[in-house]
């Protein structure tokens, strides 16, 4: 941590960092420039202190770490790249694993049709939501109960493993009794009650980037996950809130390359959300694969016009075999493969 | 609602929207332009039914609402000034009601100091945070229930309500229990589950607004309050997140009149969440009030270095005092009183 | 454009649109609702109309556009997509161009050793700044004549053609006698004066988006060239300002489909200023590509290290080389070639 | 300037960041802590350094400024307030000067009414576009020439001091014959060779922040104008672009301390460009002179719903004369007045 004192400071003040740093166990060098003098802060965990210990000082001006914020999540914690294994399916690894399906599941019905087309076309895992955060209490919230129920059988019947959303700490183990991944969405990434129950569960998890959250943020919220013993983490790019108005959200493609520089954790990438429209979800999810994502959650519905949520960002089954298709020779150019 | 077809759009599709809106119970008037098409779709509630119900069919380019999607909280729904009333303290009339204290209570000495300086300068609600959201799982995250004794004690000690936060749904009757005002943060702005169990709780409650939500998107949320039963909304404004670097968050001054011209809810403002520096929280302050706020969320610390959440950010009971002296005066110009 | 009338409208406040709209030479349909009346002003070139023409008006709500505010930029202007030939090369058919070649021209030495490399490793344009805008008046500003007169000798030896930035109107025509693009910076695709002479000089111009403007802005900054009677546009993704800090630009891979969505125009990406990083810029190249970009603009240094701008954004040649080869693969699995 | 090597980082990489620095005139100092390594390099101007000259060096994982990159505008250059005087009214000094008038000249009959009302009801100024940057190239782009003759009659007319906007370098000289405070939009803030030219013109000057500039890069545009020799510079304020869309953009109204904190030049404030309505113009104002603003450029119109350009935004007379009452008694409030 470094210390800018403003111009002009007193010895006094300088000593008063100095004591502070010392109170914390920490060492320091000072730095007497002509202009400046700066005062670095040494130890452990720096990271993990407040700026604000020193910032509030007489004659700080300024303050600024050099450690990240997070530990657990990063490269110099865990070198290696992390692998999450899910009934033997290793994200993480050389294999890009798509999961798809509808938004929120909606009868048997369509969710056994989406399952078998998903399935069919290569996708590893089903996706399908039972609690759905909406933004209007006005709209439809989900099947609740019924619907992880309807996941389960889905799961069954084509022996593949279903991811679901959790949005209250208290239904984590009801979710996991019926569900193989827990889904912590945008809005929850920093819901620290569930962060903390799901951290305690153990149980395989995706943490989906709020949507205005920095990649640092991000990470640190993965921390609270990763601290609960719980390392069965994968995060989710899924489109940050910008100016720009033709899309529902910006899909930070360099989130990817960021991530894999400063993180051991697998990153997925879900088009879907961002684009917020069908016709923009293949160039989304062929830029992913191409920037390096380990995986991808995408949204198919059976029948998009008669979708309850989320419709309109829904590939027909027949646009995502398409789509599939262009992906698998991708994922070969960058040495991959689906 | 009104949904614009692309050029060149056939008759059939055309029909496909009018079908859709009929089958929704909704009326329908066509626009036939010399380049577009454009039909129009009223009824009741529009305001409520995702765009996408349209814009997924054939043919169709955009939808525009022309509806807002909040309802309860329009000043179309009611349209003089809702007036939230705590101990006979009343929020949003021509009295501005100033909350201040420390951003969390670490001890009862120093939340009862607090509350003798912040009460003796004119401030009417003792604030104070038992359980905290920090980013980061190592960081101090509150007393919780032992905080929440505390602040029963000093309610009592100086005769005045409290606030404070809660952040899991299963704690609402806990701090109900001890405290007058509940307090949602601004990441919990869209927890949908502890919105709904505050909305059933009908407790006095003030709902910070999400760091990078848009005001269409709180006055949703506060929906979630409204229509669970409580009408003693009071929202806060406390800063948005923006590409400016040399503060926490700016503070959208610009959203005191935009709610006044939108909804009939009381709005105050947090200046120092938004400043995250002492020095620049009084400006903040005073242009809230002259900008129409109907009060105040500031943070009080007896011993602002010593801290252990924020202390940065926080006044020292005499920079209060001088600044609370300067509001008085602003009030009385802007009609108003403290 | 559709006119919402607030509720309770008086039959003057509608009677006041509908002869604004007529005295415009525009027809009207009213679209009486349950709760509001919307008012729809038809007639060709709504788009370029100024909403506040209406929203102005008493009694009137809102202002909504359904034409777009640009022009001949869009795609309904003109259905097929537009070709931009310089000496030959292509710029929106089925060849991926790549232009690359350092930030500033710097030297002789250092002109001609990028030109050799980023020729050998499949580039078919040379870039090189004489003119460099800088945020700091104390930065080095570009050689300015001589560096032009480098990179005419450099497109001698090399045979290829040479792009480079104007930031005067008034250089407009020295620029064009030494090189065969304009580009026009991140910052001045708003700079009017230098729009105009551009659009009149007919030259083939890369237009980079502002790092802040929306997709609409950048195509209606793109009619001012056109409206000039130059038709040789070429629109350049570059990244765009958001609150992630961990990159310098958030490079908005969706404005790729977006484009091809709503224009003719061909778009171009560079990687190399949105990341700020060399590490970042292959995976972000890759993810262009593989999105549908036309082509890459994309910094090469033959010593970054030594370099007088961006060198810590510059690729090596043997890193180009690298790049080079996997796009190769990649453009063939979204069906073109480089 | 602080450079934080990578974890495991060798003597030799160390090394190369020490040479760099020397061959740079600099000193050095390392701080050898237990994780990191961080070198603190130490000299006058490292300010205005790019931090790549040391990022692009191999072992060094992030480069830190301590000094600000602008200087001449910085409180630390100099520590007094500047006044910037223009025929005898001050700006920055106890006295809060408001600019008003019409957004574009658009007749004689306009201009004189708009005079004769700002001056009548306490505006100091008259401002009035003759030369008007549009985002369309199908706008009208104001009278020009003819435009600034009337500006020179109005002047004369009421004995007040014009302003208008500057958008060409080259128009300098022939807008500084007519008028006696030039302005550069925000769209211009970083139109380097605009700003070199006016810094040369040693004229009054307001210059606008760009829309989505940092407070940081503004005082380093107005180097650009101070180091040309101009000293009289006026900074302004007229909102941010935000992901907010119920304005047209987000007053910061945090930037009035800051600038106060960070630099010595006057700074005033544009409400009207902010928000884009009229309703939303008094808060806004109120708010900015509650803030410690040293002056307001706002919209007055004699008959907004007439007016050519930006008429939503505009004032008429009476509603002028209403807020400069209320703004009278909010400045004496902060110790000023109007």
């Amino acid at each position: 941590m470094i210390v800018g004192m403003r111009t002009g400071t007193t010895p006094e003040e300088i000593d008063g960092v100095v004591q502070r740093a010392k109170s914390l166990g920490l060492s320091v060098q000072l730095n007497l420039g002509t202009d400046k003098t700066v005062v670095a802060i040494l130890g452990s965990n720096t990271g993990q202190l407040p700026t604000e210990f020193f910032a509030v000082l007489p004659g700080v001006e300024s303050v600024t770490r050099i450690m990240k914020p997070y530990k657990l999540a990063s490269r110099e914690f865990k070198e290696e790249d992390s692998l999450v294994s899910i009934n033997g399916i290793e994200i993480g690894g050389k294999r890009i694993v798509v999961m798809a399906g509808p938004c929120a599941v909606e009868s048997e019905g369509q969710l056994i049709e989406a399952g078998r087309a998903v399935k069919e076309f290569g996708a590893s895992i089903l996706r399908g939501g039972a609690f759905k955060p909406r933004t209007s209490p006005f709209s439809f919230h989900g099947m609740e109960k019924a619907g992880l129920e309807l996941l389960a059988r889905a799961k069954k019947q084509f022996g593949i493993p279903v991811i679901t959303e959790v949005v209250d700490p208290h239904d984590v183990s009801l979710v996991s009794k019926y569900t193989d991944i827990l889904q912590i969405g945008s809005r929850n990434m920093q819901n620290f009650a569930l962060l903390t129950a799901i951290g305690k569960s153990k149980r395989p998890v995706v943490l989906k980037r709020g949507f205005s959250c920095t990649i640092t943020e991000w990470l640190t919220a993965a921390d609270y996950l990763l601290a609960g013993g719980n390392n069965q983490v994968i995060l989710c790019e899924r489109g940050i809130r910008t100016f720009e108005d033709s899309i529902r959200f910006s899909l930070d493609i360099s989130s990817i390359p960021v991530i894999k520089r400063f993180s051991h954790l697998p990153i997925i990438v879900d088009p879907s959300h961002a684009a917020g429209h069908y016709s923009l979800v293949p160039a989304i999810a062929k830029a992913a694969v191409a920037a390096g994502a380990d995986g991808l959650l995408v949204e198919v519905h059976p029948n998009p016009k008669e979708a309850l949520v989320d419709g309109l960002q829904s590939l027909t089954p027949s646009d995502f075999a398409r789509l599939m298709e262009e992906l698998r020779s991708i994922a070969k150019s960058v040495g991959r493969y689906i």
